[in-house]
């Protein structure tokens, strides 16, 4: 039974809650039971996954798991190895040392809720769950490029790169070069991961394919971000489920504090039109992508 | 060039040493040059796995690969990487949160040469690095084999999984079981890893070869431990390079304080003559694992 199979004659209202859902299910059955010692610790991990976030990135995993005809068993998987390596450095951000925050997903955050040390572990132990289920789990001949592409993304090239752009960035001033590079790394890399994952589960991709896939991924991710960006200065702490303003209030640089509000929106819609562009070759087989990035274009949580 | 062409003639003495200089030199190379961006997250990570250390875990890697006949251009690889997680565990270990400690390998922590939020992100990385390494270089038909057992050993049910029992027990007693859980999970469980990785890079193992070895690397893992534990109770901050006598003075429980120095010795004498028993029905081909078993248990720092 293949994506198509499950989910595809789902209108995108229908289709965003169904995978939630099936992804929600798949984490719980990949995180070790309550019950395994050390009871503490995986009380933790499933705390920090379950129950809540937009699992943004296991939809685009299943939406270019659409475009690439992939099987929905594997995409769960990859789906679940991303949204962990995605929990673990929300764990890890709101530790004291690092934003040192106490609210996320509209509850106390991890080390709040827990204790730091626990939360510590808890970050570095779905790190390396991430990757034990991409190894043990059967995903096809190109599973060894998963990894690769999924460590990349999260190491200090990709995701972790840059945490240490934004830490060296607090109180100074970034030029939009640099303050383009650090989202690209930050959040950038493990959307654009998502997306080649879900879809490295399919058919193999032609080359023009592939490529146009990969620029909608990098386009795509930095337009989450500037919404962020976007919504950090505007939304209310109750709608996101997380400090709003916090970003201003630390003097950290966003597309909003470099470019001016109105400026932002007019970027964000920049990068909206081009990942449409890079889709419209594919008609009908990028809509769900199509849809996603439209959501993530206009989603104001 | 395998594993015997470069080290096979060398007597123990010459052939640690050997191995030590061609892992530092492999790290060296796999680890992000400091010019490259992030630099100060670079040179932190540089910091915390070059220029120190006993390197007990590659030795074994490249001591198992002699048992198996495996080239050492695949065994500095699978070092590296089981060297990259045990460097992340001591930089996330010695932060505040968790066992607060300002020296390690005669040098200060990573968090007091750098500061903490660097050190959590040099630890994320490093742990994305290893599993970078092991899907990127070529390592032969049983790569994702050795990438499972990697994430598995370093994960909730392996040594993340043994800093939660420890976190949980400080205060506490622990009855023997579980402190021999703690140490199997916190220390073994990457010290078997080491092993069994260095064979999976050369010729297929018979399933009672097979077995042994892994025996041998669980006894290893724990003796390893025990001796640990001596010394902590008995050496000094000088030798050791990082701060002796911290478990007694942190009612963690150890074999010290559980069984007293005598027999805690004992116990390490009975573990490593078991070590030597499950390597002595393969003579000559085990003899460089029996001398780094000997080395384990002897060794004063």
């Amino acid at each position: 039974m293949n994506a198509r199979g499950d989910f595809e004659d789902l209108c995108f209202e229908d289709w965003m809650p169904a995978v939630r859902s099936r992804v929600e299910e798949a984490l719980s059955r990949f995180l070790p039971p309550e019950e395994t010692a050390p009871k503490r610790l995986h009380r933790a991990m499933r705390y920090a996954c379950l129950g809540g976030g937009k699992r943004v990135r296991p939809l685009l995993a299943f939406a270019a798991g659409e475009f690439s005809g992939a099987a929905s068993s594997r995409l769960e998987i990859v789906a679940c190895a991303v949204e962990m390596i995605h929990a673990y450095s929300l764990v890890h951000d709101d530790l004291p040392c690092m934003d040192d925050d106490a609210l996320r997903r509209g509850r106390p955050t991890c080390h709040v809720e827990f204790d730091e040390a626990t939360a510590l572990l808890v970050g570095d132990a779905l790190q390396s769950l991430a990757f034990d289920l991409l190894s043990c789990e059967v995903l096809g001949a190109r599973q060894l490029e998963m990894i690769a592409l999924l460590s990349r993304a999260s190491g200090s090239l990709g995701m972790a790169g840059g945490q240490a752009i934004d830490l060296e960035a607090v109180g100074h001033s970034l030029d939009r070069e640099k303050l383009e590079l650090m989202h690209t790394l930050k959040t950038g890399a493990l959307i654009r991961a998502a997306v080649l994952l879900g879809a490295l589960c399919g058919e193999s991709l032609t080359l023009e394919e592939a490529g146009s896939l990969s620029c909608f991924a990098q386009r795509l991710g930095l337009l989450f971000q500037v919404v962020d960006d976007i919504l950090d200065s505007t939304a209310s702490t109750e709608i996101l489920g997380k400090t709003a303003g916090k970003d201003a209030a630390a003097s950290k640089p966003t597309y909003v504090s470099l470019l001016g509000l109105k400026d932002a929106r007019d970027f964000a819609d920049t990068l909206y039109s081009q990942t449409v562009e890079m889709l419209s070759p594919f008609g009908e087989r990028g809509g769900r992508l199509a849809d996603l990035a439209d959501f993530v274009a206009n989603r104001n949580f």
